[in-house]
C-alpha cells in the first residue's frame, strides 16, 4: 500500500520520540508499505517562534511570519530522516516548496490550491521514505505560505490525495474516535469507523481529534483518514466515505460542547430584515454564531418574535455590545444571557433512514427531568441546548440509551 | 551609498541585540543609504542544531543536516525583518534561496558559483531593506546547502560582490584588526585600513577577526570590507585593495599563533623525492603543514639533509605516527617533537618595496636573546618559531620595534 502518515507536535515532541516514531515507520515500510511521513513542528516550538515575533510587534508582518513559523516544521522532518537514515533506510526530507505545495497567499493562513504529485512519486519510487515538513507550501510567486493551526493535518490530506494513496494516518496522542468523551462516559466505545458527514459534526461539535477543514478536505478527496496514536499499537478510527461503511449504526456518537452561551432577544419586532440586520451585526463584529432559534413570541396579535442563538463564551462579551443597540433603538424588547448552558448532540448517519431518533433523544431528556432550552436538527445530528450542569449526565444517558455502550 | 551589512551570531544572539541591530539598520538607512543585510543564526542555535542530528547518528546524513542547519539563520532574517517593519520602514527577508544564490553540491561545505543580482536588486529599488539568511544557497537541481563555518561572511562578501555594493560591513564583538592582539599588548592600535594581502596573513597567522575564505573572496571581488563592532559606534578597519591605500606603512601588524608544533627530522637520506614521500603521506592523512624549512646536515661529505616542519598542535599525534614509518626504514636518522613552541610573524605590504625589515625582526630578537628556531618569509611576512615561553614578550618587542605603537 501507499500510505501517509502524519506525526503531531507531541508524538515529534522531544528527540527520544522522534527516535521511536522512526522506528515506527520503518516497521511499516519493513512490512512492504512506501511511505510518505508529514510531520509537525516539535510541541512547543511554533509558539516560542511566534512569541518571539511578537517581542517586536503586536502584529507582526504576515509574510515574514510564515517564513518564520515554516522552519519548526523544516526542523523535524530533517531530523525524522535523519533518524531513519541512520537506522539504515533511504530517506529524505522535503519542505512544503520542495513537496509541490502550492497555496494562494494569504500568509498564515493560506489555503493549498495545487499539489504537484511528482517530486514526491519520483522519490518514493525506489523506496525511498519520503519526510514533508507539514503546514506550508510556496504560493504562486514562490515565497513560503503557512497552513494555520492544523495545517500539517491539512498537509497529509492533501498530500494523500494527490498522490492517490490507499490510507493517511494521522497520529497523536489519542487513540481515535470514542462513542463518546470517556472522560465524561468511561463505558465510551472507540469507533472502528465513522463516515466523514459524521466525523464533520463530530469535530464541529466539540470533538477534538480532528479539525473540520482537514475532514472536509479528505472528503472531498475520497482520502481514507485513520486517526490513531503514536503512543501504542491500538488500531485507530478509519474516517471514510458513508457508501464504504457496510453497517450504519443508528447512532454514532454524542458530542458535548460546554464552551457555548445563549443569547435570547425577547420581543423583537418583527420587520422584514430585521434577523438579516442583526445577524450582519454580528457577523461584521466577527462573531461565529452557531444555532439559531426562532419562535414566535408575545402575545396573539402582537407583531413580535423571539430569536435564540449560540456564541463562544469568550466572544459573548462582544455579542452583548453588539446586540444592546437593537434594544436601545427600540428593535427589541428584552436580552436574556445564560452562560451556563451546554450543548449536547446525537450524531449518526443512520437517522437519515430511520424515524424517532430524535424524539427518543427528547424523551430521554425529559425522564431525567432535563429541559431543553432550544433544539437544533440537520440530517445526521440533533442537538439540544441544556443547563449546563446536566451535560454530564445527559451525555451519559443519551450514550445507555441509544446503547453505544453494547 | 548601497551597502552590506553582515551580523554575526552574538550581534543577533537575543531578541534585545536583534531589536539593537534593527535600530542600527534603520539609523543608517535614515542617512540615505540603500541597505542589504545579511544575519548569522542566533548564537548556540547552529550547534544546538547538530547535537539534534548526532543524536541519531554520529555523522548524520549531509543534505539533511543543510537543509536542517539552514534553518537558524532562517528565523534571525526573518525575526530581523519583523523588527525592522515594526519600526515603521519596509522591509523584507530572503533565504538563500530567494537571494539566487547557488553553490555546487558539496553538503556542509558548499562553495558559491553564482548569485543572481536582480532578487536583491529589485527588492531595494524602492528603498525596501533586505534581510538575507546568510550561511546558505541551493544547488543546480535546488537542494538547500551550507556554507560551513563562516559561512554568513562568505555570503555577504558574495553578495556584495555581485550587486555591486560600495561597501560591506561585517559586524562582529571586536572593533576592527589590531596591530597586535591587545590582550598581550595594551598598546596595540586599531588599524583604519590594511589590505587584502595583509589581512590574509593575519587571519591565516592566527588573528581571529576574519576567515581567509572571506577575506580572499572580497579581494577576488573587489569588495571593500569593514570589520567593526556591533556594540558600539566606532569606526572598523577597511579592507581594500592595497592601491587604494594611500600611506603605506612599512609593517601593519604583529601575529602570534601559539596553536602550532614543531617536529624536527634529523638526519634525512637526502635522495630525490624524499621531500615529496615525507609531505606526501602527511597530505594523505589530512593533516595539515605550516611551516616547512630545509637546511643541509650532518657532516661533510655525508649525503643527509635536516626538514623541520610545523602542524597544529591538535595534529601532531597523527603527524608523529606518519613520520615513524620513514624513521623505522631507516629513512630518517631521528625525529624531534617540540610543542613548545610560538610562530611570531611580522605582516606589512611595505615590506615589498623597503629593505630592512627582516633585519631589524632578528636583531630585536636577537636583543632580547630568543633564539629563532625556523624562518619563513614571504613577500610581505616573516614568520619565527621561537620557544613558546618568550611568546609575548617578542610580540610587544617586535610591535615597539616597528613603531607600531605610534
Amino acid at each position: 500500500m501507499l500510505i501517509v502518515q502524519k506525526y503531531g507536535g507531541t508524538s515529534v515532541g522531544t528527540l527520544e520520540r522522534i527516535e521511536k516514531v522512526a522506528e515506527r515507520v520503518l516497521k511499516t515500510a519493513s512490512e512492504g508499505h512506501k511511505l510518505v511521513i508529514v510531520v509537525s513542528a516539535m510541541s512547543g516550538e511554533t509558539n516560542k517562534l511566534i512569541s518571539y515575533a511578537k517581542y517586536f510587534s503586536p502584529i507582526p508582518k504576515e509574510s515574514e511570519m510564515d517564513l518564520l513559523m515554516s522552519s519548526g516544521e523544516r526542523v523535524t522532518s530533517s531530523l525524522l530522516a535523519i533518524a531513519i537514515y541512520a537506522k539504515g533506510h533511504n530517506a529524505i526530507s522535503l519542505s512544503g516548496r520542495g513537496a509541490g505545495i502550492v497555496t494562494d497567499s494569504n500568509f498564515t493562513k493560506a489555503r493549498i490550491e495545487t499539489i504537484d504529485p511528482k517530486p514526491i512519486l519520483s522519490a518514493i519510487e525506489d523506496g525511498t521514505i519520503v519526510v514533508v515538513a507539514g503546514f506550508q507550501g510556496i504560493d504562486e510567486q514562490g515565497r513560503v505560505t503557512t497552513l494555520g493551526r492544523g495545517g500539517s493535518d491539512l498537509s497529509a490530506v492533501a498530500i494523500a490525495g494527490a498522490i492517490g494513496a490507499d490510507l493517511c494516518e494521522i497520529y497523536t496522542d489519542v487513540d481515535g474516535v470514542y462513542t463518546t468523551d470517556p472522560r465524561i462516559e468511561p463505558k465510551a466505545k472507540k469507533l472502528p469507523v465513522i463516515s466523514y458527514d459524521e466525523m464533520l459534526e463530530m469535530a464541529s461539535l466539540g470533538a477534538k481529534v480532528l479539525q473540520t477543514r482537514s475532514v472536509e478536505m479528505a472528503k472531498k478527496l475520497n482520502v481514507n483518514l485513520v486517526t490513531r496514536s503514536s503512543f501504542n499499537e491500538n488500531e485507530g478510527t478509519l474516517i471514510t466515505h458513508e457508501d464504504k461503511i457496510m453497517e450504519k449504526p443508528l447512532v454514532s456518537g454524542i458530542a458535548l460542547d460546554k464552551n457555548q452561551a445563549r443569547v435570547g432577544l425577547i420581543g423583537v419586532v418583527d420587520k422584514p430584515g430585521i434577523a438579516s440586520e442583526i445577524f450582519g451585526a454580528l457577523a461584521e463584529s466577527n462573531i461565529n454564531v452557531d444555532m439559531i432559534v426562532q419562535t414566535s413570541g408575545g402575545s396573539l396579535g402582537e407583531n413580535i418574535t423571539n430569536i435564540d442563538f449560540t456564541v463562544n463564551r469568550d466572544e459573548l462579551a462582544k455579542a452583548e455590545k453588539c446586540i444592546y443597540k437593537f434594544k436601545n433603538s427600540h428593535e427589541i424588547r428584552d436580552i436574556q444571557i445564560n452562560s451556563n448552558i451546554a450543548k449536547v448532540s446525537v450524531v449518526g448517519v443512520g437517522m437519515k433512514s430511520h424515524t424517532g431518533v430524535a424524539s427518543k433523544a427528547f424523551t430521554t431528556m425529559a425522564k431525567e427531568n432535563i429541559n431543553i432550552m432550544m433544539i437544533s436538527t440537520s440530517e445526521i445530528k440533533i442537538s439540544m441546548v441544556i443547563d449546563d450542569k446536566y451535560s454530564e449526565l445527559a451525555v451519559r444517558t443519551l450514550h445507555s440509551a441509544y446503547q453505544l455502550d453494547k
